[in-house]
């Protein structure tokens, strides 16, 4: 996975809500991000509130850099995007989501790279948006299209993240699983037709039929090797318990 | 695009913190969501600070329902996946969040969808994540892995809306088919349950991990109605074939 995105510096432009910062600064936390600008921020961003929203995001408040224009905060950065949520940006071109990011961090310089967030009541202006090279928009319902800033942010972050990334964590923690192998599988459906034979569940006539339903239910669920074991400890305690009523 | 999820509840599990149950009104808002499920909140929803962030997800705040249970909240829903933070989740089999979604919103019939959400500070208990049929995390720093309340709402829905409706063959294929309710697989794993403590596979202290390994294996299949009659039928008749033996 490209980790270039945990350089990204997330710049919030003249922010007014301190819980939208301490909300910022925890999404970024958990999204690995190192690293926030303040432009001219309306409010303090020390603020109690802001400070238990942050939660584990509170050293990203502590050492957050303050610049008085957005043209300071992004003057160290090569590759910029700019957010904007609304629909009257004028001639200014909207670019996708998913294409944006992966430009931003498929670099392999060492290029400093920032995402900029605009104010909670009216974005950025589009003078601002031209400071940026590409400019995105998150689709959401046109009857409110207006995102909370921090809610902007994570699903920026998680895109960010998800930029190839084909859900590896995932795929790594279905792994610890062994799956079943045909063999196993077919001598545990052939016990289990033995039991359901004697116990007059199937007939010979009906036998291959209903365990061919059953199979098919235990294939579409990937059964494990573990799994399969449990159902064939079913069946054997199921058979001491008949053959102990004989005795 | 599909619009099935702008039918989807939002469940959110015994929330604590009346800023976050508004900023939740809202992204629902944002994203065309309408309605807003709550499981015994620790706190008033209608709480000033609440209403403040809902802005104007303010009608989903005021017509939100309230359950006294999970199960009681979902008992309607055909479809439901739960969203889980943890890494030590057992047993519990994770599905890929596309995946899971598309699942969730693929459906031609008129079936009633759920995602679910736990609380801020330990999410859902492993019985709580069992309700649901598919169980999804959203892949975070491992450093800090635990996101706002409304920034997991705000990312599945995003993730949601992106969902595309490719695939949908599968889904035609498995239409012929009618999935099993939850109804019916507890009601099943229910008698299962008692034939196994009865015959001494199963333990009390042992009774329940066993039977959501079950629970899981089957949930993973997608059971059908079908099938769980087979299943039923197979244990009614060795139940009997015990019986006889008695007499």
């Amino acid at each position: 996975m490209n980790e270039n995105y945990k350089n990204v510096k997330i710049v919030l432009v003249e922010p007014a809500g301190p819980i939208n910062i301490g909300s910022v600064a925890r999404v970024c936390a958990n999204f690995g991000v190192k690293e926030i600008r303040l432009v001219a921020p309306k409010c303090d961003p020390n603020e109690i509130s802001a400070r238990k929203m942050a939660l584990k995001g509170i050293n990203l408040l502590d050492n957050a850099l303050y610049f008085s224009t957005l043209i300071d905060a992004v003057q160290d950065c090569d590759r910029i995007i700019a957010t904007c949520g609304r629909i009257d940006h004028g001639q200014i071109p909207l670019h996708s989501t998913k294409n944006a990011l992966k430009w931003l961090v498929e670099t392999e310089l060492k290029e400093k790279v920032a995402i900029i967030f605009g104010r909670e009541d009216r974005g950025l202006t589009n003078e601002e948006l031209l400071i940026a090279q590409k400019v995105v928009s998150i689709s959401t319902s046109p009857k409110y299209p207006s995102l909370n800033l921090s809610h902007a942010v994570a699903i920026i972050l998680y895109e960010l993240t998800n930029v190839d990334n084909k859900d590896t964590n995932i795929n790594n923690k279905l792994k610890d699983h062994k799956r079943a192998s045909q063999k196993e599988l077919n001598n545990c459906l052939q016990q289990a037709k033995e039991f359901l034979l004697e116990i007059g569940f199937l007939y010979k006539h009906t036998a291959s039929s209903r365990m061919s339903k059953i199979k098919s239910l235990l294939q579409r669920a990937d059964i494990r090797s573990e799994e399969l074991s449990l159902l064939r400890g079913i069946l054997r305690q199921t058979k001491w318990f008949i053959d102990k009523k004989d005795n």
